[in-house]
């Protein structure tokens, strides 16, 4: 039981200024976290409550599922994080530092290279496998840009678990048993969330999918079909035409080159096109006739440069996250005028792909090209010539110039056909609360983590990973649980069963509210106790709507009428009972929600 | 229930080779825990179910006390131990890193600013307090010479707890009933402690007490008396002699020089002094009749260095502890060569305390002398007289000499009179569990956490600090309870209750074993189940032996005469009885214990 008159808890009654989603607003108004630093947060005793209770659902359906829990430290050496090349990809996500004898250490931000060096530590045959294991731990990443609250912080709490298998059979089969085993927390904490397909990126698995809460305030796109496809944004690949053959190709008329002053953007080509280049089939140009060119410098992780040519249909913008993940590990940047006198093979507005290309054997120029997948051999484009003032109308690719390969760069937008054939694409916006990935022999690799197998012989052991944001699961379910009031906790994880408020002035209320929460507490429910005396029912019953304590029962004036009052925060309804019958009312509700 | 089959568990036969200490040898091979680093461990499943249960049994003991828990972070901003100068003060024992943008921060040793400042957040009027908080969290100090495996480490795991008082009297009573409590959580870990006077040294407060549990392993000197005197050796004041008043110093011989060749040593000058100035009474010279000096060089948190003269008894040596919390903040070291060099008034082998002294104003040299407590006005001692080869005999301190101030540089020996008059002193080894002490306003100074008190006016709040070492009380129990078999555990933090080993051939010895522990699980237990088919029982045996678990329930050849075994770890009494009676003859063994 915990007395709000003792309490080490203060409700504010504004939004802190930096606070501009609900969650972080009513999490720090009603005294559950505070801030610390940017990004880092102190956990005061309801919101560490809270923060447990989540914990403890993981927990538990972690075991359930057969994995076993550890912890390893915080404080990491930078061996191992070498041996991954982990050390210098991280980039400036990572804290390094250097203890007091100059050895290089990090604050880890997650742990594949500890779990598979314990693996390869205590076990060496097929029989040690198959494998589960997790911890539940705090983890650093320094976010360049912190924000809302627990949604993106620089110190967070992750379940993290890691499966090992000795074959890819036994790797989909621990994967498909921990995808259940996420299905079965995210139910427990109510929240809402969709399997998406999920870009495995540089960590280089085969099956990745991502568990994505539907909110507004998500950072992730979400893009679904009505047939049933779901992916984050960043995994949809583009429904492209099939390709010509050569022969087909062969009828297709000669490009030629027009005089295009002024038209240096898609908007002004397509007006210019129209007006001095019309079409002999009388169709209008449109700007999905016209290549975008995109310019970019990519930054390997020793910082070597490199520039890049990207293009993309005329009628789409570039997606930066879906080219982060096409183009990770290596980072990249837009061109910046430097770049453009540096490099002058792009001829800025009127660039073009002829001529571009890796094979200087084949007489490209040695920058590399890539296109998006809409561009398959036989597809015919108005591009830049690479020229001031002039384009190339009725480009053939694959005829008239060769890309270095594919890129998923451009926007992914409403009605865009699902790969799946699953019919038109809608999107939304979503959180990512869990990734699970067939992670394979990465890290199994580069730490040689190897068993014997059945036939005796060293096999490389085939790895999966499995997270879960601990501290933005609070976030988001407090961000889904509330109203204009303040929060509404699920039962399973609000920090307390009941919230009882001694509304009244006479001594009678109060002593018949300790009567009250001393049977509460004898049924075995945790009791939030407002029994401040000089505090009016109007700012408790504020303060405990603030709270979302599922339960409250308010003991005041009516109290003489033999009346005490069952409050359920979530829908608002309100019972008079006797005092006699409170606790089983409660006890109703508790064991019903 | 865990099966060993799959545990992620591998027993050691052979001690780690940089194992020293029992608890470090035995929780690393029977795979409780793993080194990660210099210091810094992977607690591994098992281990990590015995960290959490001394962890519960200390916040029970902490809730009952009625304090609050919280979780800080771990990574922190430079600032707030920036205006409390610990920032400086921790030295190389503080992992300093910076964020991506340049900001200072550290990895938390200890939290006092942070729940200075969490209260000052919070609290405003002393109807807010008394208040008592705590966490337990992982801290990080980046210790010399990490030692022992869990003993002295660089990551741990604490237990700190915070009170706050609106002043002395509520703190001695906020203080009194920690100390309840911590008795509580110790006789609860099975783990017996002598509450010591301790040193509150730089932290400055009044009451400080240690919870030491003696170990010969321990790294501190517990000093007792028959009449109950006990305190960290560090805390040990020295009984002194009355100082002679004026008129009888007047009495006392005139000091003079004596030639003293080659007698830089005391052990030489007291061999000198009974050959060529023997005593006119006839007792021989001894050493407590001398005075040996001690030269040190003193460093601030800034760098900056002093020398300083420290004289104790001839027959004492310096005590490094103590002299390191005497001169705390301060650090030190011992004059080298090049010192005596550039400090030409310490004449090497013949130092004496006259003309040493800060009072230049009196004719003193401005180097700071400071003495054993022993030496009070109207001693008489031979010294060096600072020229070669000369001492001063029968100097007389308050007449001859003039020091700075007294200091408890010596050491305490066996015998020596507890200062409360109880009697002899003993010495014994002691590791600190814990430590309680009446910080009062150093930190609430610091950072102005003050609140308004009954008559409206601002005051100061006082504080008291409260710590368990975690981590540390996992290896101290394992050093306590283990034989030259294993790990016994006590059965409050056990990482299991029951161990039941499997030990025949037959499919029916197996089935039986499924059948008890399903009904040991049953009845609610934590069951760890051999179930290992190709193992031998000699090393089943000895795997449950190593491991510790309290009570063992082996099936197997006997089972065929109806016989399974109940096995206490502790006792080594090995009960037979029908497999019927087993879970009734282990829940007695599990409720006794």
């Amino acid at each position: 039981m915990l007395r709000m008159s003792t309490a080490f808890l203060r409700t504010l009654r504004d939004n802190p200024a930096d606070a501009e989603v609900a969650s972080h607003q009513l999490l720090v108004r009603a005294g559950y976290i505070r801030r610390a630093a940017p990004g880092i947060y102190t956990w005061l005793p309801l919101g560490l409550k809270v923060l447990r209770k989540v914990e403890q659902i993981v927990r538990e359906e972690m075991d359930a599922a057969g994995s076993q829990e550890l912890l390893f430290p915080g404080l990491l050496p930078r061996e191992p994080y070498e041996a991954t090349d982990r050390w210098a990809e991280y980039g400036d996500n990572l804290f390094r530092l250097q203890d007091r004898k100059g050895a290089d250490m990090l604050l880890a931000p997650t742990h594949e290279e500890m779990f598979t060096l314990a693996v390869k530590d205590l076990c060496s045959s097929y029989k040690d496998l198959p494998l589960s294991l997790y911890q539940i731990q705090h983890k650093y990443r320094d976010e360049l840009r912190p924000r809302a609250g627990l949604l993106r912080v620089r110190e967070f709490v992750m379940k993290d678990a890691y499966s090992f298998d000795i074959d890819d059979e036994g790797l989909h089969r621990s994967y498909a048993q921990m995808r259940e085993a996420y299905k079965r927390v995210f139910e427990r904490l109510g929240l809402e969330v969709v399997i998406a397909k999920a870009d495995a990126g540089a960590m280089g698995g085969s099956q990745s999918e991502e568990f994505l809460h539907p909110t507004e305030i998500g950072e992730d796109t979400l893009v679904m079909s009505d047939g049933g496809y779901a992916a984050n944004v960043e995994a949809v690949t583009t429904v492209a035409p099939e390709p010509l053959t050569a022969e087909q190709i062969a009828e297709l008329p000669a490009a030629r080159t027009a005089r295009t002053p002024g038209a240096s953007t898609i908007a002004s080509l397509v007006d210019h096109l129209n007006e001095a280049q019309p079409r002999e089939d009388g169709r209008a140009w449109e700007k999905s006739d016209t290549l975008k060119a995109l310019a970019y410098i990519t930054i390997d992780a020793d910082g070597a440069e490199e520039p890049l040519l990207v293009m993309i249909p005329g009628d789409r913008e570039a997606d930066e996250k879906r080219l982060e993940v096409a183009l990770a590990p290596r980072e990249f940047r837009p061109f910046t005028e430097d770049d453009f006198t540096r490099h002058p093979q792009f001829a800025k507005g009127y660039i073009g792909p002829v001529g571009f290309g890796l094979d200087t054997d084949a007489g490209a120029n040695g920058i590399r090209v890539l296109v998006d997948p809409r561009v398959q051999a036989g597809t015919v484009w108005v591009a830049g010539a690479n020229s001031a003032d002039e384009h190339t109308i009725g480009l053939v690719a694959g005829r008239d110039f060769q890309a270095d390969g594919f890129i998923e760069a451009a926007e992914v937008r409403d009605g865009d056909q699902a790969p799946d054939g699953s019919g038109p694409l809608r999107l939304t916006r979503g959180m990512e609360m869990g990734h699970i990935f067939e992670l394979g022999r990465k890290y199994a690799e580069a730490l040689d983590l190897q068993v014997l197998d059945q036939n005796g012989k060293q096999k490389t052991v085939t790895m999966g990973s499995y997270g879960i944001g601990v501290t933005r699961a609070v976030a988001a379910i407090a961000e889904k649980h509330h109203d204009e009031k303040g929060l509404a906790w699920p039962r399973s994880i609000a920090p307390m069963d009941v919230h009882v408020l001694a509304t009244g002035k006479g001594t009678e209320v109060f002593e018949k509210a300790e009567e009250i929460v001393a049977a509460l507490e004898a049924e075995g429910l945790d009791v939030l106790f407002d029994d401040r005396p000089k505090v009016s029912p109007g700012v408790k019953f504020k303060d405990s709507e603030l709270l979302g304590i599922p339960t409250s029962v308010v003991i005041g004036r009516s109290l003489a009428d033999g009346v005490v009052e069952v409050r359920d925060r979530a829908s608002g309804s309100i019972d008079e009972v006797s005092p006699d019958e409170v606790v089983a009312r409660v006890l109703q509700q508790v064991r019903e929600g």
